[in-house]
């Protein structure tokens, strides 16, 4: 363990995040509303920003277990430091109400404990909105792109924040990879922005709802999330733009320098796409006696489809409403989740793949036993220890969520709010069925069932192993060493 | 593949089947009912199977994929034949239905079709319940205790029946470990017809009951199961022997034969009985408040747990009215299952146990990337091969469980009742909520709904890959061979 090098990055990371409490300082100006919340929140991150690294180490080097360390660190504190401006500022007066909302906010689930969002501060719902925008690309990558991180040991800090089985560079240099990817990020919500503007939407609103769907988070400055516009238009571009988002972004690097083919030849993009469809056309056909014409199946489908692939979570149609298939439908999409290298989160439609063609393999194994078969995804064959990975993620995932879920039954709420609420919270997503469906809250929680689901957001959204670490410190000891023995 | 040695094996074992059907007819006999159904039957199966087995063929090699056939094959004819005497006697009178139970009987699920049991003939009861017994310790074991298929390669069939990631041969002959198995099996099932009928059942009832118990299954003679008696004496004997049925049977040889250190220092059943235990307790607390007594209450917990993970189904208490999280409790048991070589079905402890330890083996290799670490079950360091098995078996349950899931949700149902019915089914339970809890039944389930249920009892009790090759044709082609590459 590197410890300075460990606080020295995490330190950097709090002064950045006063930084960016400048936006919805501005914000607060610009409405006349109270400047105080984000002026002491931005002086206590400097103030224990600067405490945490006050000087550059000497030794710079970060390894595996480190990273994994600065991620789950930083998330925490950024996320309790994030709370801070919504208590001091009266939006949200409970702490640990406060600290729920925002972890929802930067692991971009959208969860919520308000009954209400209409009430808060304009600078408020921007500051709760822009947490969305900041974590669905992921903090660490930012701080690679703006600071001169650029050690090759940098690497295990990223590996342990990107979403998906693999981090790959796109450029050799990591710093550089981290701007291309933030400034695609960047360019593509500034369209969205525009768009949204051009519906009708002024800049606030369209700001709001850009950071949510950009990072794939839901949060919303409307009770009715985006239902309250009632509008075909908002529907079709936000649900495309979820979509979009919920793309692997190397593939969008790899459109803009020419590789047209490797864009889409992808498998995985082709997965997604497959499963949108096929979920979309079966959801329309199973709800359109609801909604009487085509149409408006359709839009609600594809909405709600891919507000949940990309865990996104925004609504426009209470789907706790809708037949036992749809929503059985939506409940297994919860879980697959959107690609690899983008915004959105779930299991990632890779890892599906990448189960389902072991397990082919396998059984093909079983018939044939003297045939040398291997697993092939994305044209590439997978070697055993990267397919070894996926497997031991599904049985991780399979034993967090089984844990949360019985610690979560506690709660006393029916089987449904207990199953979904987990699902939604570990999956990045938002709203689950039933009492935290659509048009419900997580405000009927205890403060233990807040907390337990505020890690699991931080489980979801960091792919389980940084916070599992974090909190399992014999894994830290001193491994028992032995020889492998294959028996 | 050896088409003739599949059809003969199959064949013969039909003719056993016919063999079976006279304890039914005796029953019949004692009780004056109709022997024609039973007769008939009989008739048809002896013809049937001789048909499929006039002479050995020459070649009798049983190849890997030829075990799953012939397993596969099996279960699907004697559940086909199984179901006749209940249409005819019109105890069942729909096809289908009869079919459904009969799957549910052979693979000891307990599911019923039936919203009373107790109008059927005696006779009828009776063969619905030794199906139980027949399934309990596996079809395939029996014959090889009784045929004289010794052929080293009848172990691929075997394995393919047992229940459990591994199938060891107790003795250096295969026929001796299946005769010391059923002898076992046989014994104990004696001991407990006799506790029961010393506890006041007449000797069909203790038949019954015993059946049930020993094969894991649950079907009753009484609409209200267990619970009819309201009989401490029988909850307690009923739950000690569920619980022992639920064991590896190996571990009874090994006392039997005095390596008591193996029997008592087996992971397995210390991991095993450590979650009866836990759960007991823990439930027994969450439903004080509605019994009153902590002993009542601790007389139902333990009877609900150990008919739950021993999958079993027998009932005392309509769980379906307990708290949330008692339920919760029970749901994650369902998956959990007995132990391997025994007559329960679910995953099995030795698998949670295994994908517990590799995980955590892994996180290990995450933090200390240069250690080399094992995992070690029951002692012994894993393979990577036998961990990767168990990890292909995860993922192949998760797919089949989600398919599942998803075409029962066609049928209408709340997202319990269609969720705990696949769970019931596929883990060979028998209950499970809501409508299928234990005072309701699958009655309402429509023809297809029916099938698919069958179907997922086979995949429980025959642990998925001898049905998924069966109905996966490409899988049989030639593979794609290629040498393996890791990359």
């Amino acid at each position: 363990m590197n410890g300075r090098m460990i606080s020295y990055t995490v330190g950097r990371i709090l002064m950045i995040e006063a930084a960016l409490l400048a936006l919805p300082l501005l914000v607060a100006v610009i409405y006349g509303e109270v400047v105080d919340p984000y002026l002491s929140t931005m002086l206590m991150l400097v103030v224990v920003g600067f405490c945490m690294s006050p000087i550059k180490p000497k030794n710079t080097t970060l390894y595996a277990r480190d990273g994994y360390a600065v991620v789950a660190l930083t998330w925490l504190l950024m996320s309790a430091f994030g709370a801070l401006p919504f208590v001091m500022s009266g939006d949200i007066p409970n702490f640990i109400d406060a600290y729920f909302e925002t972890v929802s906010g930067f692991t971009t689930t959208g969860s919520s404990i308000l009954r209400a969002v209409e009430p808060l501060s304009r600078s408020g719902l921007f500051w709760r909105s822009f947490t969305h925008w900041v974590g669905g690309m992921g903090v660490l990558v930012f701080v690679m792109a703006i600071l001169p991180l650029t050690d090759a040991r940098g690497m295990h800090a990223l590996r342990a924040e990107m979403p998906g089985p693999t981090a790959g560079k796109l450029v050799s240099r990591m710093s550089d990879t981290a701007k291309i990817l933030y400034g695609i990020y960047f360019v593509m919500t500034i369209i969205l922005i525009a768009l949204l503007m051009v519906g009708g939407m002024d800049w606030f609103d369209a700001c709001v709802h850009a950071f949510g769907t950009a990072g794939t988070g839901g949060f919303s400055s409307r009770n009715a999330s985006i239902g309250a516009y009632n509008s075909a238009y908002f529907d079709v571009v936000i649900s495309i733009f979820m979509l979009l988002f919920g793309v692997n972004f190397n593939l969008y690097y790899f459109l803009l320098i020419g590789r047209i083919r490797e864009t889409f030849g992808s498998e995985e993009l082709r997965v997604y796409f497959g499963i949108v469809a096929a979920a979309v056309c079966i959801i329309a056909a199973d709800i359109v006696h609801l909604y009487g014409s085509v149409a408006t199946s359709v839009r609600h489908a594809l909405f709600q489809v891919s507000t949940i692939i990309t865990t996104t979570g925004y609504a426009t149609a209470d789907f706790d409403q809708w037949p036992t298939l749809s929503k059985a439908i939506l409940v297994t999409l919860m879980f697959v989740g959107a690609c690899a290298g983008s915004t959105g989160g779930g299991i990632k439609v890779v890892r599906i793949v990448t189960l389902f063609k072991a397990s082919l393999c396998d059984m093909r194994r079983m018939v044939h036993p003297n045939a040398v078969i291997s697993v092939r995804v994305e044209g590439k064959p997978l070697s055993d220890r990267a397919v070894r990975s996926v497997q031991v993620y599904l049985s991780v995932y399979v034993m967090v969520f089984t844990a949360s879920l019985l610690l979560i039954s506690l709660e006393g709420f029916d089987l449904v709010t207990t199953f979904t609420s987990v699902a939604a919270c570990i999956n990045n997503i938002g709203p689950g069925l039933a009492v935290v469906g659509p048009t419900g809250n997580f405000a009927d929680f205890s403060v233990w069932g807040k907390l337990l689901l505020s890690f699991d957001m931080l489980v979801g959204r960091l792919e389980i192993f940084p916070m599992l670490l974090l909190f399992a410190p014999s894994i830290w000891s001193k491994p028992h060493i032995e020889w492998k023995n294959n028996v």
